[in-house]
């Protein structure tokens, strides 16, 4: 199981843009499961839950684990290929060709989080700056772990928490020296204005 | 479903620091299971897993949401009350009787980090200001998750990944604003160098 799988390929990213294939990818890092246990927590069919699972083996996203025949049935467990998929700030800034269901993806979430600010007493509905500077955010911060995968020397051993720990760490590190993202912050906060005295 | 849920309580705190118990809320967030669904994703027994959701059910962390008779039985299927969980700022810094194992708990997923460090080319193995340093970054963090838990008004409406995406900036706003948070990121890249230069 690799650390960070950096997705630079258009078609694997576009592979990933969709629900119920992110959420097996997420599900499957923690544990190796059999179709039929995948198609009970995601409440789909087993041949359903089979077609995902030959598009993401195809494209090296997941892996057959173990083999078990029981009576006159092959279980097949499968796992995730990484712990963290990260796609890469090329792609997510539309620079390759095909990017462009990627670069909507990632729009779409960044103004469905901005829309979502509302619920903290923000109301900036439908502020198409507000939302490309989110976007942004998601892009320099793929950027930031992109660095921080090619750093990576060998392999992390230490469990969940620990990792994401480091990752965390890290990543804060190589933003709080990117001029770019802090500006970027820097215009969010005024949009938001000052924590403290507002709430 | 809650959106964050802090946890102040030092015998909250104990439940889930147990590997078990946090994969088991990890995965509910997502999904609502039963026990046998549970089993087989954890690799436990069914009555070990109908004790610990029997302990996580006492404290309110997860909660019964359909019952459905099959025959002669009755399958249960549980779900997490909240979409994450913060161990309060006061909790994680022992301040209150009885956190010493939530304490040592952070500490040592601390720990474990620092030493995965040599995974990027850093030896620093057991340097316990370093430990210190990652800790109270854990801590800080809690502590501006907390914030934005009382700024928020309403329910978030939003998918897992706009929901993930506005919390993380909001978090990134909130730490830049916090002096100590920033003096701690500048301390920790002081033990690990330039980025850029070293690698």
């Amino acid at each position: 199981m690799k650390d960070l799988l950096i997705i630079r390929d258009p078609k694997v990213a576009k592979i990933i843009a969709c629900d119920t294939r992110w959420k097996m990818l997420m599900i499957l890092r923690y544990q190796a499961m059999t179709p039929s246990q995948l198609s009970v927590y995601l409440g789909k069919t087993v041949s359903s839950v089979m077609h995902h699972l030959k598009v993401l083996e195809d494209r090296g996203l997941v892996e057959l684990v173990k083999k078990e025949v029981k009576g006159n049935v092959i279980e097949k467990w499968y796992k995730a290929t990484a712990k963290k998929y990260i796609i890469s700030y090329e792609l997510s800034e539309g620079r390759i060709p095909g990017s462009e269901e990627t670069v909507k993806f990632t729009e779409d979430m960044a103004r469905k989080a901005v829309k979502a600010l509302s619920a903290f007493g923000f109301n900036i509905n439908n502020n198409e700056e507000l939302v490309e500077l989110f976007r942004k955010f998601i892009s320099l911060r793929s950027a930031a772990l992109e660095k921080i995968a090619n750093m990576q020397k060998r392999k992390i051993n230490a469990d969940y928490g620990s990792y994401w720990l480091l990752l965390t760490v890290l990543t804060y590190l190589v933003l709080s020296e990117d001029d770019e993202f802090k500006n970027i912050l820097n215009r969010i906060k005024e949009y938001l204005g000052d924590f403290d005295e507002s709430h």
